[in-house]
């Protein structure tokens, strides 16, 4: 024991780890958010759905009769058929027609990312994604140490196809594409039909796979939202869609829907993963198809999100003026903000928290890169705040980035 | 348009994987498995806890109070503080102090090794595993692509301390060793103070971590369980606990208590892999710690898998004789038999099913070589059977092994 004691590991002493490890820090915006609370903070940083529209009366019913009905409803248990019959009648309001065995239940729409790009990339294999990028993804693809490849992204329009066309034809194999198709996260924008196609081809012309996030795609506020990328070609695109946005987040139900050929070896690399989605969890999702209306459901959501969006475009235009551009978003969580060249919003999200008690995430967030082209944009979310709140914090926001402006400070 | 129809990938044509994705295939065992069922089926096949000790009224009170008291229980949520707290408690009755700080909590304890065998597995790296191995680790190491070597156990005493020591000095510099201490899947043993000690020893002189898997730790029969490795040396071990096999596999809840440095880099690395532990299980999960005396619980399943341990021990006695070798388990759910040399379980499973109607797990299923070690062996669970089944089903094992062997078949 004695010479036990005196080798020891020493408690600062680390184990030889992967190089690629050395990225698993938790980030600094991360460390700040957890600074932004109390009832006078107005946080535009989190994709948060409204807590108003939280089923929480329909999963106490749910809950109770699985748990009285179903004798072993607290046993392990293969993926539930129920729920993937659920699922396949939900795409259907997206337009997609698929079977249940072309579906994969997940752990949240992350899981869903990470299964794919583990199955896809081999380690260092380069990948094509937009220049501003849902940060769960860049996590997903940086633990298979993938190449990040940005493309250009149009504000309005969404990723740049000809510059994917260019990239393609010059030789690049991309192990993956990944597109944020439907109400993109963090633009709040969506791709239109002839892009969707034009990708498409793309991809079954040089075999290059699609990751099609469509998290947010059912908020979508248009009349007629184009289908995803998968209703072209179901050999293409790997779907991935989840019920956080649209029922609940604590969940945790996501899903991927591939080609056929694919389910058996992305359900085997899940089982290896958690062997299974939390069981409860689906069973009560599966039954609160039966107790909720979800197409209502997602019609409530729509309607009082644009209300939302509406709110904070019109406040942004009277508090913001000239001192930003921003689109109209048309569908999701968010608005994408792009202030005067050489402010840097990660700095300004210090100011912001401290002296106006505010929040929202700054534009290097969504970066794959070092470069500065992010750097002062930030994204808001609307969602889960009434038009008045929203109005209070655009103010306060606004009165931040004039006086950093005034003051000549580059910050 | 007729452009794009033209190139559309074939239903046939895949895509360009990773080479390791080649091993991503249902087991055959799982295929055979899934043909076993209907009421005068006994299968002693999977690791399920005993039906009649899951809490389904608890997790209808648990459920009802927590979405009735908390407005935000289905929202998004940081990993659960009070679960925690709970598995802090828990883990005293293992002997075992630990801080929250230290805590991952992750969807079940598959989880828990996946990230773990992420974290520490250079590709291609050797990691030290038991001959007999649990499936679910080996799914995890694969996706790593982990070069398995494999060390002998003792049938009675656990894994071979002296072989490791050999292989390590010998100059063998693995990214980790595997053990299951505690009541080991697959064959029912624990490893004694003695050995944990050696093992520690070993895992300090060669900057060896240790991957604790203690999932059945809690359901140990002896008097006096040695405590975990992690109590000797918290630098040393990543304990690996779980819910499932003392509370309900449904709730999907395990945990890592890891060196404190490693615990940041472990939940960026889970916050990639799934943002987070489904939330509302993470709550119900901690309200059934105040509802359920935990301790009495664990108590009644070992009392209750103590009478079909020593049902089947008693039942393998009568029937088998000198067909077979096997231990007397001390904990958990399983026994591990050896048959007859040149007998081969993996084909013994298909007339198992067929013609008696019993199921169990193959040898071979928990190897990770193609050698013919395993070859004869079977792994039976008797936690979810009465002893009156599983006299039952052992009868009905010994007929069919008699048969084979009478008849001369190299089966």
């Amino acid at each position: 024991m004695a010479c036990r004691a005196s080798i020891r590991i020493k408690p600062d002493q680390q184990w030889r780890l992967p190089g690629w490890t050395e990225a698993l820090v938790p980030s600094a915006v991360q460390e700040m958010l957890q600074a932004a609370s109390g009832s006078d903070f107005v946080s535009f940083a989190l994709g948060l759905p409204a807590p108003e529209f939280l089923p929480n009366a329909a999963c106490i019913t749910a809950s109770r009769w699985i748990l009285e009905s179903t004798a072993d409803a607290l046993q392990y248990c293969p993926p539930l058929d129920a729920l993937k019959e659920r699922i396949v009648g939900l795409m259907r309001r997206r337009g997609l027609e698929c079977q249940k065995q072309q579906i994969v239940i997940t752990t949240g729409a992350q899981q869903a990312l990470n299964l794919l790009c583990r199955l896809l990339i081999e380690r260092g294999a380069p990948i094509l994604v937009e220049e501003a990028l849902y940060p769960g993804f860049r996590q997903a693809a940086e633990g298979c140490e993938a190449r990040f490849v940005p493309v250009p992204s149009d504000p309005k329009t969404g990723i740049d196809v000809d510059a994917v066309r260019r990239l393609l034809a010059g030789g690049l194999q991309p192990a993956l594409i990944y597109i944020n198709g439907g109400a993109q996260n963090p633009m709040g924008i969506s791709l239109n039909a002839e892009k969707k196609f034009a990708l498409a081809e793309l991809a079954a012309r040089y075999q290059m796979p699609i990751i099609e996030d469509d998290a947010y795609g059912l908020l979508n506020f248009d009349d007629q939202p184009a289908p995803p990328v998968r209703t072209i070609d179901d050999q293409i695109a790997c779907y991935v869609g989840s019920l956080s946005k649209i029922l609940a987040p604590a969940l945790r139900i996501g899903w991927i829907i591939a080609p056929e050929w694919a389910t058996p070896k992305l359900a085997t690399l899940k089982e290896g993963t958690d062997l299974d989605t939390c069981t409860l969890s689906q069973r009560i999702a599966s039954r609160l198809f039966d107790i909720v209306d979800v197409n209502a459901q997602i019609d409530k959501l729509i309607s009082a999100y644009r209300r939302r969006r509406d709110a904070m475009l019109q406040a942004l235009e009277q508090e913001f003026g000239q001192f930003g551009k921003w689109e109209r978003s048309n569908g999701g969580m968010f608005v994408w903000v792009r202030l005067a060249d050489g402010m840097d919003t990660g700095k300004l999200l210090r100011d912001a928290i401290a002296r106006e008690r505010i929040a929202f995430l700054p534009g290097q967030a969504f970066s794959v890169s070092d470069e500065a082209s992010l750097k002062n944009c930030l994204r808001l979310t609307y969602s889960n705040l009434a038009p008045d709140r929203i109005q209070e914090g655009i103010h306060r926001l606004a009165v931040l980035v004039k006086s950093h402006q005034k003051c000549g400070c580059r910050i």
